[in-house]
């Protein structure tokens, strides 16, 4: 059974941009794959390092949120990663064979800073990729389920294998990334991606009255002023969600938009209706255990028991490699 | 009793300048002091990821080092890095509150760079001063006995400790640093820095012959082309050599060499024979041990036993504070 390894960083609840980016892939694919869902604590800190008493609470949201999205916690390993030492091991035996040069052009580090989330530029938040890199081998995981912003990553990660590899022999495992159909979800001001921080995002876990005043909220096509002007479904936010989650409605929507047989308001209405009824299962499962503390605990106790052992496997591995296993 | 941290990078045999630096002192405060020396093997790697094989020998050479500098593998706690993964989780902590900025101006990477050490600018060697400050504060030290060009490192360390402390709480000891007598001792070719990699070294296991020899090519006063010309011992290197060393004799060669009552090769000589005398001992405890695996091994395990316990009291205290305790 070939491995998976994702996670996120616990900084708030799961919204529909992480449901259509990995997590419907996930509760599709623990049943075909041995799945690891680290939830990246230490990671966390890269850019909340001086608020930590938020992040349990934020763990518990992720766990629940995994658990609404239909990802079984006796069948997907949740892991915690401050609970795995060997990932901090391997990131700083990594860090030795990593060239700065290949750091400092990453893509995604360049789009963090310019969305605010560094408040300051940490050597731990500019060699994040490197941490990440460690995550992803330490599990020797074949597949990433991944969103699109997150593929220079699994380069980073396989340049370092390979690297590592060359250097000290065929130990680690090369990993590809799995992209989601829709990869990257818009958010509900139309920016390019949905996400918490920007407060753009509709969550697992919202009620039926939010979603609907959500999407009252959503950015559509600008230059339709009147229902009767005819629509540009191409530029339009709630046309991009019902590809993504009501993929069926979408030529009905198109044409009706296009020749104003509706207008934004109804067809707004109409995209409500449905995701209340969409969310609704998953917003039932997250609160039937939100609060059940002991539930979510010992979901990530058991999977993080399993991530222990496997890492610890990896370490020795790569230890013997890189000859330092002596004195033990 | 307050505790002493220091420690080698395992590069080779330890020499003349690190005795100077730091050896003599750390058998001095062995007795006064919870000592612990780490033999920084994972550190070694920024420079030498490509030839571990390596290592394992020079951390053979540097106990024996040890022990030939008067420093009780029973007393002083023997500490190698790469068996304490806490010190591997304590550098990603650091690395997530230290600015880029605190990094880039460091004069040591800048000098290490320019000597050549740095094949290739890496992420590890970029960031070694903060899994340095790790080092120092998993074991909680008071006084970091160093050479003067690894004091920044020192308050490196304490800007570290100061900002933990001030995020999560007084749970770490700012280091002091306590400087050797005469702190640099330059090298046999009159740079400014015995190193073994410049080649211009004196090992604490050198044989007469190779004493005298080396003591024969060091660099005096260039001006001085005839014994009978007045010298200047303050430009000549085996006069810094007499004032590290024979502090009482630097009356009588002071004034012999500024009034040409003797040349340099009597000079020479007679410093090679007071060398010869001194190296000795060193070279016999030396060799009476360097082939004693089990000896080397088993001074290297008590202390790294002992490293480890304390270090993971430290991991524990940190975590705590940072209030990423749970799940445990």
């Amino acid at each position: 059974m070939k491995r998976i390894l994702t996670g996120d960083r616990p900084t708030g609840n799961l919204h529909l941009g992480h449901y259509i980016g990995t997590l419907k892939n996930r509760a599709r694919l623990q049943h075909e794959y041995e799945t690891y869902l680290l939830v990246a604590d230490v990671q966390c800190l890269t850019t909340n390092f001086d608020r930590p008493e938020q992040i349990k609470e934020d763990i518990y949201n992720v766990i629940a949120g995994y658990f609404a999205a239909g990802i079984d916690p006796q069948t997907a390993n949740i892991v915690i990663q401050s609970r795995i030492p060997e990932i901090a091991e391997l990131t700083l035996y990594y860090s030795m064979i990593v060239p700065m040069a290949l750091l400092k052009y990453n893509p995604t580090i360049k789009s963090e800073i310019a969305a605010g989330y560094a408040k300051e530029m940490t050597y731990g938040f500019f060699g994040y990729p490197v941490n990440q890199a460690a995550d992803i081998t330490i599990f020797g995981a074949d597949l990433v389920p991944v969103g699109k912003d997150q593929v220079p990553h699994i380069e980073l990660t396989r340049k370092i294998v390979r690297k590592f590899n060359a250097l000290y022999g065929e130990v680690l495992t090369e990993p590809r990334e799995l992209l989601g159909e829709v990869p990257v979800l818009p958010g509900l001001d139309g920016r390019e991606k949905m996400s918490k921080s920007l407060g753009n995002a509709i969550f697992l876990c919202d009620d039926d009255e939010s979603i609907v005043k959500k999407i009252k909220s959503a950015v559509t096509d600008k230059s339709r002023i009147h229902p009767s002007d005819p629509g540009h479904p191409e530029v339009c936010t709630v046309f991009m969600y019902y590809r993504a989650f009501f993929p069926d409605q979408v030529p009905g929507i198109e044409t009706g938009c296009s020749n104003a047989a509706f207008g934004c308001v109804a067809c707004k209405k109409r995209f409500a209706e449905n995701l209340c009824a969409f969310i609704k299962p998953m917003r039932e499962r997250y609160f039937s255990v939100r609060n059940d503390h002991k539930f979510l605990e010992a979901a990530a106790q058991r999977g993080t028991a399993r991530g222990r052992e496997l890492s610890a496997a990896t370490m020795q591995a790569v230890k013997r490699a890189m000859k330092i296993d002596y004195f033990i």
